[in-house]
């Protein structure tokens, strides 16, 4: 199981590595986070110090293996013998430490490569981060990384922690204060600081960890290579991610893949959602699907769950640690409050969560507990009554958490101090007996109610919107994983890169021709017209017609009057082409001519567009076409490969989906042979490497055939 | 001023309240919280019972007044002389505590009230709450209260609180640890839980309170009232507000008019969002305006925030309390981590707030002060560097702090502790120096470095989504505000209140001549065809014209197949009128005859609905028309009155309002014409109070004329 991933996860990380590295993306971690001996170069007697700092802690925290300070002014570092050199420790030595300056890491790198250094924490900045020098000097890191068949991570990153061995090559001050403790969360973090910031929260909140990397500047190893490090890693249950910026993409995929293939959750923050569309783009596509909608739509089509903060990744995390995720969104509401009880059934419908009534034995159950004006309703109102009637809370709970109609209960509490201990031991019973899970918002609750509560495994929020948040995010997540692994794995050789250079756009005529060949059907009978129009309207069309001005310098026919429609009689007609003839000699525009369309009775417009994105490779966005699309955009983007089923949930995300499904006595639209006609057209977009964009916009769609009314394709050069 | 205002809101009141009491809403209130002599009716002389905790709290906590325990069994309680009955105490009582069984609480108001007990608050649960015989004991207690002249809070309330003097006529367990503490926030709340929820954190927060009022059953004083008063409290900044049922819309609206005036903020939560769709409504106006949409639009239209929790409500208020809220929404985001920096700029853009460039003498400013290789912009990446420079940081933000172009700073720190008060200093002496608000957000904050910088009054969050919601809502509610102040208060009669009884719906035909004689525009040509059609098109109508079906008992005429479009001769129109007869016919539709219109040209379909809400009176919704409603609805709602600004800033809130303004070649709408048309309709259905309802769908609009291509009107029976 282990190799076959490895060996999928290699043919992914791009070839470059490949051809020079014998090491896949999994065991470069593993060089890294299981080392058992480990050499801190420049090795201070200062534990305050960042060359102090991983020695002192790896000493009080109990590192299982060897450690070796190097520094050839001492004799001795934090009470170890310190030896001059790398190549003087005279044994083998897994991971070496190094926070020297910039322009000396190469020189460690080689030396301990040459005396058997398996992997490289590099701390020491002045790489990328500063510049084109710094850039160059990273490079050539990486580039000896491969030659010498050694990992590094970093430079300019925090470095990693192990908490089953007590390995802690870091810096950090997050673990100045606090005792590491094991757990099933582990983080992946591109930030330094996020990653500090992360392990103070995680370690602070008791929840503990198995695994922690920060990547830095990533010369060697990167995210993806940690990512599916985890995936098999026994110690790791949940997987947080912080990431900037993703070099190999088809290797972080994979990875994710892997991830999901394992059952292990992935919650991920992306930064830069609003720079979303701060790149100009001449295309619709280019516009909808800018770098922010690829990594989300990367992040969910791989089964991760993305995230706005730290804050809402831990509570995600907990429900999965704790195994209280439920199966479905559906929920049993109770609550001291009855408009507490409101407010939950507020937030819970904007996650898309359901408050189901309760069955009618649950109702019975209920009756003799509740007080008599008290209906058995969901949300449920306890009331204040349970302050005399405390043994009414385990009767509740147990009659709601036995309701075949929920998958979780949500119990709301606020102080209530005088009866804490009633609650807390009538919820673990309750969780203990009834296997339901059960998520407990307390207001106002005492640290010592939460810790117990912690200490049986359920998960205690402080307000509502945040408890409700993470049930929604982690039943959302859940659903995304079954979505992802339900699609076929990336083939063996990956989508093929964005061709470098600039593109050329061609005319809609020639735009459709290249179409047809591709296997494109839909696309209406058409003529274009050079010259003058003697005979009137050519054979095969017939009126009511459209006239479109054909250059390939005008992207955009109808912003300049380029488009006539329902042209009826040839009188019409002739004016027509002499207004688009008109347009295009005031403008200087070489046309290529008008093209005469039959026009078509359709339902809906669509806009479908395939890009190859520089980072992502080939990409589908469908969308909402016509004046929509600028104005509240309804569009989603997906990578490819993706398959027709993968298609058609695509359609259903979209807001307009329910318009396509037949809507106030307008024709329903096939979305099944919609979706595959799509299918066929993406598989074609993908072999074809020498096209950088199709947009075919409007696509037409009603109850009968789609037509592709108006398309717009580009090569590269 | 005070006088002014309370007439004001004394003729909002409600006329069976008016006629009977001399007290309008905030004198009710001020007669409770500001009661210096207090009886409480069944005082134990157990401090940890109901009946015992208010004598406690009051004892403990110093109230200024005098204490009057009534228990004819004992001669002291918790070591005060106690009183046989109110009537034995001798002297003037201005407030009397009841927590006696419901049964008993109308004769110890009877005996207060002739004993010259002014008001009362009452615990006693067994009310409205329980059922139709509760609520009938309610309504007597109310009368009882206006035929005495006393004003009653609750009953089943949890009280009051009032940290100037002492008084705290509660007993909820709140306030059991924690002592109280005077500051600038005030909650009112129809709920007890919540109420003891806000106390909670608000003390437990550091922030204080100065009024806090918990109105329970409201069978006389009502949360208007609370608002009333409190927005003449001198101790009172900022109001918290929780409702679930506004029984006096007039008065709560002029309450929360008030508060505006005297500019306090008023952030509330309203539960019941999720129930917004669930009664059926005939009309898409009733759809669309269900009860939570016109909530929303009264707080919203009086200038209120509304916030979905507690915590949101502490967020927001907090900038208010330590003047923390920027003028506008430009803000200067600092950071020690780019990723933070950038996450934070993410969060602003979904709240419309703005990260401007900084000016170039701000860049100037901070050459010396970054790292050579940051760039000074937008967010500001300060880098770890400040660890080693911490005289960069005060230097840093002061710079900011000057630019021009900012109106508040958010700074980023994370950990950090070794550096801790370089930053609060600098922090605090920035905030001095330069008055220019800034809010903090530190991860892993250190509890004293938070406390130094609460004591400055500086806003300090613990992740980055709480930060940015709270500076916001705190922006968005001060542009609600001058909103709402600039719109004329209510006049000195409110609008009717909805009239009771049935409804009757008028078909289209009749709808249209209705509007006509309203003085409404743009109707269509159009003719009441009842027999045949010998001679063709009736003049003065022309071809395409449109044929519907005219029926009373039929709303949705095309649902049924009731209307053909785009009739181009006399073939299709007796076509069409047979296909309509025999639609009638099978339908068994009692059909008034068929309306033949000339077809008009025009850009956008809009729907204006015009509704007597039982609740809020008239009401305006105005939105996108044709499919769109139900699909994706894209609607605003506004309580009525609303002149032409405020109308055109409701269509300005509409997603389509960019195509409104002439959007890819489709012409722009005169939208300030359009919206005095529709004042002037809102102004001639706001007279007319047989009137229901008035929905105009689509109301078709363009370059030139708008007009009303469909329409029905409803009328009481």
């Amino acid at each position: 199981m282990r190799t076959d991933m490895m060996d999928e996860v290699n043919s992914a990380s791009g070839a470059a590595h490949a051809a020079l590295s014998p090491l896949d993306g999994a065991a470069r971690a593993a060089a890294v986070l299981e080392a058992r001996s480990v050499a801190i170069v420049g090795a201070s007697a200062d534990p305050g110090k960042i060359a102090g700092r991983p020695l002192a802690y790896m000493l009080s925290r109990g590192f299982v293996g060897k450690l070796f300070p190097v520094n050839p002014t001492r004799d001795q570092v934090q009470g170890l013998k310190s030896y001059p050199s790398l190549a003087a420790i005279g044994e083998p030595v897994d991971l070496a430490i190094v926070g020297t300056p910039a322009a000396l890491v190469e020189d460690v790198v080689r030396e301990g490569a040459a005396a058997g250094v398996k992997a490289f924490v590099v701390f020491s900045s002045g790489f990328s981060e500063t510049g084109e020098e710094g850039a160059a000097l990273q490079r050539r890191l990486g580039e000896l990384a491969r030659a010498q068949g050694v990992t590094i991570l970093g430079p300019n990153c925090l470095g990693v922690a192990n908490s089953a061995t007590g390995l802690i090559a870091s810096f950090t001050t997050a673990l100045e204060e606090t005792p590491i403790k094991q757990g099933g969360f582990a983080f992946v973090s591109q930030s330094g600081a996020l990653g500090a910031y992360w392990m103070d929260i995680c370690l602070r909140s008791g929840l503990g960890f198995s695994k922690w990397i920060t990547t830095g500047n990533e010369c060697d190893m990167d995210a993806a290579s940690a990512i599916a490090y985890l995936a098999d890693d026994p110690q790791t249950r949940v997987i947080g991610l912080y990431v900037e910026d993703i070099r190999d993409a088809e290797a972080f995929r994979r990875a994710l893949r892997r991830a999901a293939e394992a059952g292990k959750p992935v919650i991920a923050i992306k930064a830069g959602r609003s720079q979303a569309g701060a790149a100009a783009a001449a295309s619709h596509t280019g516009a909808l699907a800018g770098d922010d909608a690829l990594y989300d739509a990367c992040l969910r089509q791989h089964g991760a769950l993305r995230v706005d903060s730290l804050s809402q990744m831990m509570d995600v995390a907990r429900l999965f640690l704790f195994d209280s995720v439920p199966q479905g969104g559906r929920l049993a509401v109770m609550s001291v409050s009855g408009g507490a009880g409101v407010l939950i059934a507020d937030e819970a419908e904007g996650w898309g969560l359901e408050l189901p009534a309760l069955a009618p034995q649950t109702a019975e159950a209920l009756a003799p507990v509740l007080p008599s004006f008290v209906k058995a309703a969901n949300p449920l109102d306890l009331t204040g009554n349970v302050v005399q009637d405390t043994a009414s809370i385990s009767r509740a709970l147990e009659a709601v958490a036995r309701d075949p109609g929920n998958d979780a209960i949500v119990l709301f509490v606020g102080l209530m101090h005088s009866i804490a201990t009633a609650f807390t031991d009538a919820i673990a019973h309750a969780r203990q007996r009834t296997h339901r899970p059960i998520v407990v918002i307390w207001i106002g609750a005492k640290e010592e109610s939460v810790a117990v509560l912690q200490q049986a495994r359920i998960p205690v929020f402080r307000d509502i919107p945040p408890a409700v948040a993470a049930l929604g995010g982690a039943v959302r997540l859940n659903g995304l994983r079954a979505a992802a692994l339900a699609q076929p794995a990336l083939p063996g050789r990956g989508p093929a890169a964005a061709s470098a250079g600039k593109t050329l756009f061609l005319a809609e005529w020639d735009s459709k021709a290249l179409l047809r060949g591709l296997g494109v059907a839909g696309i209406p009978a058409g003529v274009l017209v050079e010259g003058d129009l003697p005979g009137g309207l050519p054979a095969p069309l017939s009126y009511p017609v459209v006239a479109k001005l054909q250059a390939s310098d005008v992207l955009h026919k109808s912003d300049i009057g380029g488009v006539v429609l329902g042209i009826a009689d040839d009188e019409q007609l002739q004016t027509a082409v002499k207004r688009l003839r008109q347009i295009a000699r005031d403008r200087g525009i070489d046309a290529m001519g008008i093209l005469l369309e039959s026009m078509q009775r359709f339902d809906h417009e669509l806009l479908l567009g395939l890009r190859r994105d520089a980072r992502f490779g080939p990409t589908l966005t469908l969308g909402r076409g016509g004046v929509e699309v600028e104005l509240d955009p309804d569009v989603a983007s997906r990578l490819l490969p993706l398959d027709a089923a993968g298609i058609q949930e695509m359609i259903g995300s979209l807001r307009c989906a329910k318009l396509l499904q037949g809507f106030r006595g307008r024709g329903a639209v096939d979305l099944t042979a919609l979706a595959m006609q799509i299918a066929e057209l993406c598989q074609a977009f993908m072999a074809r490497s020498d096209l950088a964009e199709i947009e075919i916009n409007p696509l037409a769609v009603g109850a009968g055939q789609a037509w592709v009314l108006d398309a717009v394709v580009s090569r590269y050069e």
